[in-house]
């Protein structure tokens, strides 16, 4: 997982004082909610988002499986800039690496790792979840970007 | 909204690493998580839950209205006790005090504060909201709990 | 509290996947976050730094009090606009109250509220904690925006 | 992966209203919450605290890598119960293995994953950051639990 020549997607957040603990440094689990925020700006780039809902009929996009490796500590007030990069597409699922920079000249990194994601139907009413297609708008856009 | 004789109900709860922020104690937002945690548990012990959903028709409890005071830092594997007192009953909200205490023998005032919260059904589909009123059964085990 | 008809400063934030809770909208203590953020915000554009730390001499803003009212659920993916207001300005605490708008062209009151904090000096060796005056210049452009 | 036949430890822990999101599941993120509270409640119970601090010595456990595959979605007010088995003890690191099981008599796979931690001495006045190795004791209780 060598860092990319070129991102599909790059997203920009500022650590809050929220997102620290006690030892001084952005907690390990909100990496993943930053990654999060960056998936969610990339569908919303593409004219999509991750999650709609008709009533009972919501679609949306579970995670299957996330990996992440911590190189150096966040700090508060820091703003990172995450890199997404679209490694798999399937049918239903797909799945993307991200790297995550520090602030200023040196743009260190700090961490890296990997979602998979699945795009889902689910009858709330009853409580059925489904595996859905990926729009096939979605899967052209995504295509393009792989193969550019 | 001195200490009083008595809670209508007691919870207790760890403070955990990811509850902390760098200024090396829980952060501040957190308190109110604690507090929910002790509302729900209250409704649990008096056997109601405090959100159903049957397809797109849900019935929850949200807040109207809180406060919170905060009188000594909480720290990292400190258990937290949170006694609540039911002050106010009306037709669909009722309001509740709550007082937060350190661990061990001082069993010291971290904060103290109150939650207004309303019974409503929320239909998902038609994107409606309304107050509803508070459940016979529970109204009739609080009033108790309050004439007690 | 009435809206009032300027801010001493005004902040957007984007409501997060990981901000909502399963009644569809955005959890009742994530609000605190997003004044929080408004308010570190708020210093920064003041050019000051709500935590700052020496060694184990730490300066930060801890919370006093804080209140809010739920005037409307906040929805995923809306921009809220929280706008500050400074109401009190004493040797080493202040209050503030806020005001989170929603989106879009309604731009309705969703929830409003105040924090009073406190400027303290923290000793983390020899676990001393004592209030601090607000520093001058801090002092001296809160009492310039509260006069103009 | 399998599920190991014996854990090191064992841990439970409520999805609590905070913890879910608008899917009306527990947010993917907190996973890593609560395997952290399970990783920290095991250190206790071998008599060792993950965090400790004198003044600006600091010696903690920041994470190496984690990874989670998400099986089955987690519901507000199901008790979890978290697994965790230590799978690798190095000079001042280990990696250990966790399983997430579901409520009642079904006991089904949530969600399993590893950490990675290290062990690290953090002088917070000089910015310096040293792993260190891990305590003779606390290395001679894993060494028994993984040998038994």
């Amino acid at each position: 997982m060598d860092v990319p020549s070129r991102f599909h997607f790059t997203h920009h957040r500022l650590v809050e004082f929220a997102d620290t603990d006690l030892a001084g440094i952005m907690h390990f689990a909100n990496f993943f909610r930053f990654v999060e925020s960056a998936e969610h700006a990339f569908f919303r780039s593409l004219g999509f988002r991750v999650h709609t809902a008709d009533g009972h009929e919501h679609q949306g996009w579970p995670r299957l499986e996330v990996t992440c490796q911590y190189l150096k500590p966040a700090r508060f007030e820091e703003t990172l800039e995450i890199g997404l990069r679209v490694s798999e597409l399937r049918n239903s699922s797909l799945t993307y690496g991200f790297w995550v920079f520090g602030p200023g000249e040196g743009r260190s990194l700090v961490a890296k790792g990997s979602c998979s994601i699945i795009h889902v139907a689910l009858d709330t009413k009853a409580h059925q979840l489904r595996k859905a297609p990926i729009p096939a708008a979605l899967r052209h856009a995504l295509e393009n970007m792989m193969a550019g």
